[in-house]
């Protein structure tokens, strides 16, 4: 760890030397702050774990469009003038990212998606501004709200826009009773595959692979954190194996991303990794795995995925709940 | 009334004397808030309603969640260490309460409705600490929103989770004008159900008997709460039959519940009983039979049903435009 | 314009000297605060726009509940007791004539809707203290959002209500992609209607006279502001018709009236219009119509117009957004 600690240092030597390293480092800050660290190599590891997820796909242009996010709302922060010290840590650059990757998740590609994916990552950035001094006197951070609101905002758009196309969104449809095959019995691959897809679903990829290379860029920066991740997914793909979820989902990670996120976020970052903080932490992702079935429905009619809206929902809640001198 | 002070001061004697009884007078007193009452004997009367409408109906489980959540929340509230105060006066269990009739009575009965009816109820105790947070800067109480946002996140969920079923959730659909035949003459006998029903559907109740013992629990704590209940009930049921709503509805007490919480909220509660007050309370009253109209359209395509949800944001509204030197 | 000056001035005189002169005056200021004009002169204008747009289209009823609903507005917040500077600025006018002209344009007329009309005007009052109250401590204006959330309540409670017939409203569906036929190349004649269009529809008027004489009524009070107006009726047709929007919403000025609105607010009224000022508001428009476009689909499933919720939820993001001393 010390050979780490003084790559670090060097690097950090030479990006306040030139502007150029420096906005590099930046922009690998924001791919760390997705899960909370302000660490280069984590970004490092995120970003290899994006381009892993998307070129294995046969999906290149979905790491394409989230590193131009990163570098656009990055540098929108830059013109706009935010907190220097915030900027340098990263936090404006998460949002943006993620909305890169979303956008080009769920809509196809074309010159169309690439102005979306422009305005989107510079209108995060609003969002991120505005939300900061919406939560201001609460006391709570904006997680990754900004992300989901711009998203839905620009996905939404596209039913209405004939020079871009959402096909890749859930087909719209009122909120019904799922219609479920027989559950199937969780064997051990589906386990390990829904536990390691909830991780790398965070930043919307399928692939284990990138699983490993997201905790990897985890734990390289905080053990503890790594753990909860893995904790996080656990709990996720118990509870919802239990309850009677579709398999697909679970075995998919797609119900466990926001849950990994709350027992980070709860677990290690915005309170110490004590016992009490833990079982806070445990209740509130247990409620986010029902949280993420529940905007699932409610999101159904208007053909939208719920994206970490769960993990800030419920996140802001135990937040909130929480007396400060507990922290 | 003598003898009644006395009992309650014996009982209350009884409290202090002993852990046991002091949580069973809490628990009472929550049952109580749910219509403002800091009262264990209104409570009482309030706990034989619901026992009685979930019996006569032949769906005892419905009052032994309903317990069973008000047991939950009320203890939740001990191990999170909420105000000693607030807490003796039930206001931690009555969204709790709620919320366990409201899952039992739209959910098919089963273990997975227990594990939902116990989560619920906990969940219910975060939802009130954040919202009192989140509400403190703005000077207006929670009300029943705790409950509601609780109860729509865990019956979502009943969508996606084949171990629960929603068989008693309202159907989805896209809003769409109301089919309606020609609107029934308002006899007499229909218009003193839908004013009793409105009284007992605040519990989500649909009996006679039940309406009476909740206006007699309402009457030994509060005689102008007993009132403003009847007048709020008299209001809903009146506007809403002349606006042509549908018969059934009106005269089942579906349109009056919220109403009559506004009715008794800002008549008696946050304001005094003046003539300028009741006025407002009486415009308040009008517009909640609306917003319970308009959130029943606007719930269709996600298949919730709206609980006491007009009644907080009215409610809310009202709160905040009233200026303060008015109260 | 030193006439118009002392035209005013007089007018001023009278109306300090007689009550109904002063009602009649704040009632045209708060028909001028829909384009954010404390100008009795602009009110009259756009009287004149709306009587035109009303009749010429055969649809003099919409008028004059335009009108009805502006004066129990203006005459509820006298009897409610709000603070008299604003009250003379016309501030508790606006929201109520939009309701008005919204309920009047989209339900059947009837004696239900009158009443809808006068408990609407009302309500808009109530939820324009209420709105004030809630965002005093984040700093921004509560805009047109108490028109937006009042006619919503009323526009959707129709649904439920025999009395009144909601025949004008959107159908409920399911958000989905639109069915469009190729997007027919721009005329001028079309260029011309979509901008024009795109400022009467602020008012939900569909007229081209009605625009000029909105326009004109802008100009007497604030040339800047009629010259934003049409700046941001520009962009709205240019980006909605590049992006491929339908033709029919663009050139009727349906995706147009919230941009105009947002570039007027962010242009030169909550802030100078310096040159950082105006590319932040252009941004802010191109936004609008993004933003216009996506509420019209997520409102499909509860079929409700958007009105101008997409200005308001724009052009409070970026002034919440915006580093007070940018100002």
């Amino acid at each position: 760890m010390t050979e780490m600690a003084s790559l670090l240092e060097a690097f950090e030597r030479a990006a306040a030397a030139s502007p150029l390293v420096r906005f590099v480092d930046v922009a690998l800050r924001g791919l760390g702050q997705v899960m909370f660290q302000d660490n280069p190599l984590t970004g490092l590891f995120f970003l290899l774990a994006i381009i892993w997820g998307a070129v294995s796909t046969g999906q290149p242009f979905v790491a394409i469009c989230g590193v131009l996010a990163l570098v656009v709302s990055t540098g929108t922060a830059l013109v706009v003038g935010v907190d220097r010290t915030a900027w340098r840590a990263g936090l404006y650059g998460f949002n943006g990212v993620l909305t890169g990757l979303a956008l080009a998740t769920f809509l196809t590609p074309g010159p169309m998606l690439v102005v979306f994916v422009v305005l989107g990552a510079a209108m995060s950035v609003i969002a991120t501004l505005a939300t900061q001094r919406w939560l201001a006197g609460h006391g709570i951070p904006g997680l990754t709200f900004p992300f989901v609101a711009t998203s839905w905002l620009f996905l939404l758009a596209s039913h209405g826009f004939a020079g871009v196309s959402g096909a890749g969104l859930p087909a719209g449809a009122v909120t019904a009773p799922a219609v479920m095959v027989a559950t199937d019995p969780l064997h051990v691959v589906d386990f390990v595959s829904g536990v390691a897809l909830s991780i790398s679903q965070v930043f919307l990829k399928d692939s284990l692979v990138a699983a490993l290379l997201f905790l990897a860029g985890l734990a390289v920066s905080s053990i503890p954190a790594a753990l909860l991740a893995v904790a996080g997914a656990l709990i996720a793909v118990i509870v919802a194996h239990l309850a009677g979820a579709e398999s697909e989902l679970v075995t998919g990670g797609l119900l466990g991303f926001s849950p990994v996120l709350t027992a980070v976020a709860l677990g290690c970052v915005f309170a110490r990794p004590a016992p009490r903080n833990l079982s806070y932490a445990a209740f509130a992702t247990i409620v986010t795995v029902i949280a993420q079935v529940a905007l699932n429905a409610a999101l159904a009619p208007v053909a939208l995925p719920a994206l970490t809206m769960p993990f800030v929902l419920i996140t802001w809640l135990f937040l909130m709940a929480w007396p400060a001198e507990k922290h």
